[in-house]
């Protein structure tokens, strides 16, 4: 049996970010989690916390800090039956779900439903943008419990649910246009006007010139991770790039911004994929997720 | 002297993602892209290029990427002075700026800065979102040549410029209020009322909580790493926070924010700091970066 004590002062101190908010937290003084955490980093041969301001988790205390957070929530429907084992002092130790997103669901949808969801909820929320390499293993080994990602691939331990396709228009200034597309949007034309990428990761850009133009070139780009940068650099003539149609709708209508070749937008299927351990037991989450997912997505 | 055409090769396959594209942007064979890294890597002992959809640089393979764009931009200089030097096949590798800036300044005034730099100017530009940790590390070593910082700490190599001030406000929707606050921001509501937190690093709901109400507390918290989605978060009542002045202006005018205690802003000094070796020659960065920032922050 693991010493959920020390573990509970890991987890504490990795929530608050110090000894001391964590003794406050845990009702015990500040000596009492430090030699807690001590002992255990001693046993385990490995260091659980970064100390700083704040302190953080390394590697490993991460993965014990998700564990806590499974077993607090188990812990949670266990004393929804058996209330007369709740210890007052634990009542304020609310558990975080850790949760990934790719970021442009996070710049659209993503927040509606967390929101909905957190409302009528005890759980708190943590959420991560989803680094894609990382997605499947992050999901495998509880780092994360779900997430909205575009790996198709239903990912070994969870449950997958289609949420439709996030569509990605490719759009420019006017003034971006006249200066660098006077003559249409050609190969040639790519080669010298600068695009903008999300980061090393996104492949949109490619994607839509091998769709709508049937190239594959090396074109300048400038690099932007922001959702919301990417359509300003666009709106301010700083570069062409793919942008989800939600939020530029408004600007293309206005005339701020303009498709580069009309009706060429690109879908990305998006999905939910979700820890069949606490699938049941979350059920409400993904129903927030898909209800929110398919009023905003292009089915 | 190092071997420039097997870093171009590098540089290149990093920029552009691929061998094939790297080829064509250097207007030679892919095999022969592929022998000139393999040969470094093999001198070297260490892979630069760590290959996939899309290949990307290791950490050593991004410190020589960063090194070709300094000796790019001297080139630039002395092609100007010189342009029978000009290689007719070289003009479309067009120099990166590698520049940090934190989430905040990202999300509020900095791309209008990048945005009328890049007008008038040669380069492209990368962004990183600036972990404040790294950021004296990445500079004193070039993996930036410079950053928007709230590290008032002049950094080794660097000419530090002050920007003003990022004004923070604590604010919640009204209906979020009237739940957790109903008899007002006290030290045991804020026991219950779910904050929102940016990431690990970010303590600026702690300094508010020191600054208003004097008490250092562990207090519930949801985490959303976007200054975008921490507003919508904010509006849809999913906790309170603080958001950047600028941002929510118009929503505490319409009444659909609310600030928690009146007159208890957060002014967060803003710096930046760019290597002394290439300050001069960028001198028309920092200018926009200083009139951008001077427009937006607080004096």
């Amino acid at each position: 049996m693991l010493d959920y004590s020390a573990l509970r002062a890991v987890a504490a101190v990795v929530q608050t970010g110090s000894f001391d908010r964590a003794a406050r937290q845990l009702g015990v003084t500040s000596s009492a989690v430090s030699q807690r955490v001590k002992q255990l980093e001693e046993r385990l041969g490995v260091v659980l916390i970064a100390r700083g301001s704040p302190c953080t988790a390394t590697e490993t205390g991460d993965w014990l800090c998700r564990h806590m957070e499974t077993v607090g929530m188990l812990e949670g429907e266990l004393l929804a039956h058996l209330p007369a084992l709740i210890d007052p002092a634990a009542t304020r130790q609310r558990v975080t779900l850790h949760i990934a997103t790719n970021a442009d669901s996070l710049g659209t949808w993503f927040v509606a439903a967390m929101s909905a969801f957190a409302r009528h909820s005890p759980y708190l929320l943590n959420i991560a943008v989803d680094d894609q390499d990382h997605t499947a293993d992050w999901l495998q080994r509880g780092r994360v419990i779900a997430a909205v990602t575009s790996v198709e691939k239903p990912i070994q331990g969870c449950r997958r649910t289609s949420l439709g396709a996030l569509r990605y228009v490719a759009t420019a200034s006017p003034d971006f246009i006249a200066r660098h597309f006077a003559d249409g949007v050609t190969p040639e034309a790519i080669l010298d006007a600068p695009a903008l990428t999300f980061n090393q990761k996104d492949g949109l850009q490619d994607r839509w010139l091998r769709q709508a133009l049937g190239v594959d070139l090396g074109y300048p780009t400038h690099w932007l991770p922001s959702t919301q940068s990417f359509i300003e650099a666009s709106l301010s003539g700083m570069g062409w790039g793919m942008n989800p149609i939600q939020l530029v709708r408004p600007h293309l209508q206005s005339g701020r911004l303009v498709e580069l070749i009309p009706d060429t937008a690109l879908d990305i299927p998006l999905y939910w994929q979700i820890n069949r351990l606490v699938a049941d037991r979350l059920a409400a989450l993904t129903r927030e997720v898909v209800v929110t997912a398919r009023h905003h997505l292009s089915a």
